[in-house]
């Protein structure tokens, strides 16, 4: 049976398809929690630690929230400036310290490998929050979950799907993390749809190859995404390019709007993104118009980022069994979900 | 009957005077919870999201010790720097992947209108806890259920009472919105005191005539003070001001301490402030000596932002008649309150 | 009886040996659930406010795990800028309005005495979490009851011990009360290695003579540590000294590694350390050779802090006789502790 009990959570490489799928699965189970019909006291009593060592404002409310919604507190850091690490401290030190304050902790930190670091010294299990260029694993896995969910609308599973992956692939976390993922997956047809510049490295098409899937590289967003399933269009992640006249040349030049949608897209075509996205004049990446398109599924991967992330922590701390065992109806008033 | 299930507090303006007995009357229930006599977990398991993308920090504890004193989880999110707005995500944006972590979401923000856009787009209830120089309804609640508290003492009501309002009232936020408050009660006498270059702006002075109000202006504060029931003090906001040497010019100039008290004011004039007040030398609004002052009623001001925000947030959720049902007593150590 | 209720924390001063000997026992209570073996929810619905207006990461999170493993919410304040003191706000007007929202406070603030200050004008008990140069109690006590429990494990009690403080001695706020707290008890042997320059403050060596204990003060660590049962290293703080040249010269001057430790301490000699520890090369107190050697304490010694803080908070709120009764086992995963 798989199990996920004080393990940390590091890197997509770590998961297999059974793992994936108990993970896709526990994230179902927390579909009435993360609603609101029905609430769970099931980690009371338990600590996050969400450190946050470099900002990113979603993905810390994120953890913080799911945390809470299995009923958890949450202490928080923020910056870098006014940690221990800034003193000369070593990770090793801070992770020996802080996991002793600790049942589970989540790390942010913009170095590479760092929080693998943290984890080896590290007395409770620790979840990668993002770690730099390198890992983000949560967010891929909530991409993961996103594209089952969207796809179970058409009846249709991971297997044989056809995905286009459009922006900055070079430097793109998400999209490496998410590639590797789908890879487990039966003969998926990837399309990167980047400029040469920002195209997918080599060593990732290289083992989606190996792995017996299908490869297609183009500059042309309207050629790329004629047959495909889903659309993951990112951003242009600014702060990763060398300098602002690079940044500015590829901003918007992949840009989707709901004109384009009808005119190049299947009817089913579903568009994702792990946002924010930027909304500035000309620099849309996705244009508000398809806000109304019923398959732009970007407000529904943010929120599955909650039931994924829960379905994390219940897993790394062993109660998803008990999950439903004093749930509750809530109480009080509780919106369009 | 009056209900705020769902509803958004976002300007004074939304309020008709039922709606203000009904906050003022769940405030005075809130009282054994906020002394610590009670304790209530009517909202455990929900989940604020405090959002300071401008400092306060008193407005923002107030606001999470008001969610945690009725069995809620906070999370929190301070600076505007380090939030996804700041990457050129839209408001709207921010406000739909927001609210899937959130049962209730409190918002400051420097720009005005900010909070009403975010609430438009939210799928939970938002409460404004300041926009620039637009509206902070809490605070204009909280100073209406603090006249009202206080009168009470003198078995006044709201209806025929004089106010004094001083200092800068061309800028002042709180001042604009507690006059429109009180210009639902009957036939208030309003006196605003300032320099000329700061008086209250005419559309206000214009709204209180056509209502049936008195309103005198006056630049003396001697005058100014004499017959009123309650004088609300305001600090100079310097950093509303466009230059230093005109802050500096007004600081101080409005200031009351006891001996000026004695020989001015009625003996049961209270004396109100939205506070913080600049305690530097030369540069009090209030003097300190009028700490001993039985009738100063900053502190318990204060006090009462807590009981206001926490009747929000049981209205806006719906929970105001679970309060009493599983209220225990409190079992640790209460000091005076 | 000893009793701690309502009562502030602000200084060593104001324990005797028999509310040292309380705060240990009472920290021992604390150990199954700090080791996430049981949990309580002695502190439901109690709310401290954790004000750091100086960033300290560990003894932050420290203080807000212990409070939230009693079952309390934690609200928090990071930095000064943005707190009302920066607008001219007394330290009297903050702690009135501040514990209006709290049941408990713990602040932390550069500058020496300012805790006191609030603390007077505070209704609730206040916690000095560190002010400047001055004092940091629960630091001390956590030191003093890592010495006991580590003296323990060689049928030792405090009493007669020989400790050597090594460091800067001068300007360590801790060594200072350590000192204090230590001369409660009999006869203990004081080993002072530093500098001269940064010599302990003559005032705290006279107090050690005057209260019977012995003294010795030598600038040479192999002689210094020859015979002592406990060795408390302390790191240069660099943010202390008045230019980055002193800073410098002292760095690394009084470091201990396995092979200095095997020639020259006893072989039961603990270490202790109240971290962080620099680690940069040439600039290690502590090696990192030492980190397999039993008798390294120091993270013990921080795990304790916990122990030492959920004591103060459970004596300072009058609960401790409480925790036990409706205790409960741990329903997740725990590591190794």
């Amino acid at each position: 049976m798989v199990t996920f009990k004080g393990q940390h959570i590091l890197e997509v490489g770590q998961f297999d398809r059974d793992q994936l799928e108990c993970v896709l699965s526990t994230a179902d189970k927390m579909i009435p929690f993360a609603k609101r019909e029905l609430k769970t006291r099931v980690l009371e009593g338990a600590i996050l630690n969400n450190l946050f060592f470099e900002p990113s404002t979603r993905t810390r409310i994120s953890f913080g929230s799911a945390f809470n919604l299995l009923g958890g507190q949450v202490r928080e850091t923020t910056g870098l400036k006014s940690s221990s690490l800034a003193k000369g401290e070593s990770i090793d030190d801070s992770a020996k310290v802080i996991s002793g304050y600790s049942d589970i902790i989540v790390m942010r930190h913009p170095m590479s490998g760092s929080v693998s670091d943290f984890a080896k010294a590290s007395r409770v299990p620790v979840i990668n929050g993002g770690d730099g260029t390198n890992e983000h694993p949560s967010q891929a896995l909530l991409d993961l979950y996103t594209m089952s969910k969207e796809l179970k609308r058409f009846n249709r599973t991971l297997d044989n799907v056809k995905v286009a992956m459009v922006g900055d692939l070079a430097n793109g976390r998400t999209v490496h993390s998410l590639s590797r993922l789908l890879a487990l997956y039966k003969k998926i047809e990837f399309t990167f749809i980047s400029p040469k510049e920002l195209s997918m490295p080599i060593n990732i098409i290289e083992f989606l190859i190996e792995k017996g899937h299908d490869v297609i590289e183009t500059q042309s967003m309207e050629k790329g995404i004629k047959n495909v399933d889903i659309i993951y269009q990112t951003r242009i992640q600014e702060e990763r390019f060398a300098n602002q006249e690079l940044a500015n040349k590829f901003r918007g030049a992949y840009r989707i709007n709901q004109f384009f949608y009808s005119q190049f897209c299947q009817p089913t075509t579903v568009i994702m993104h792990p946002l924010p996205r930027d909304s500035r004049e000309e620099a849309n990446e996705l244009d508000v118009d398809l806000d109304k398109n019923p398959n732009l599924a970007i407000f529904r991967q943010a929120d599955n980022g909650v039931l994924v992330r829960m379905a994390l922590f219940a897993l790394v701390l062993g109660v998803e069994n008990q999950i439903e065992k004093d749930a509750k109806a809530v109480n009080w008033f509780v919106g369009k979900r």
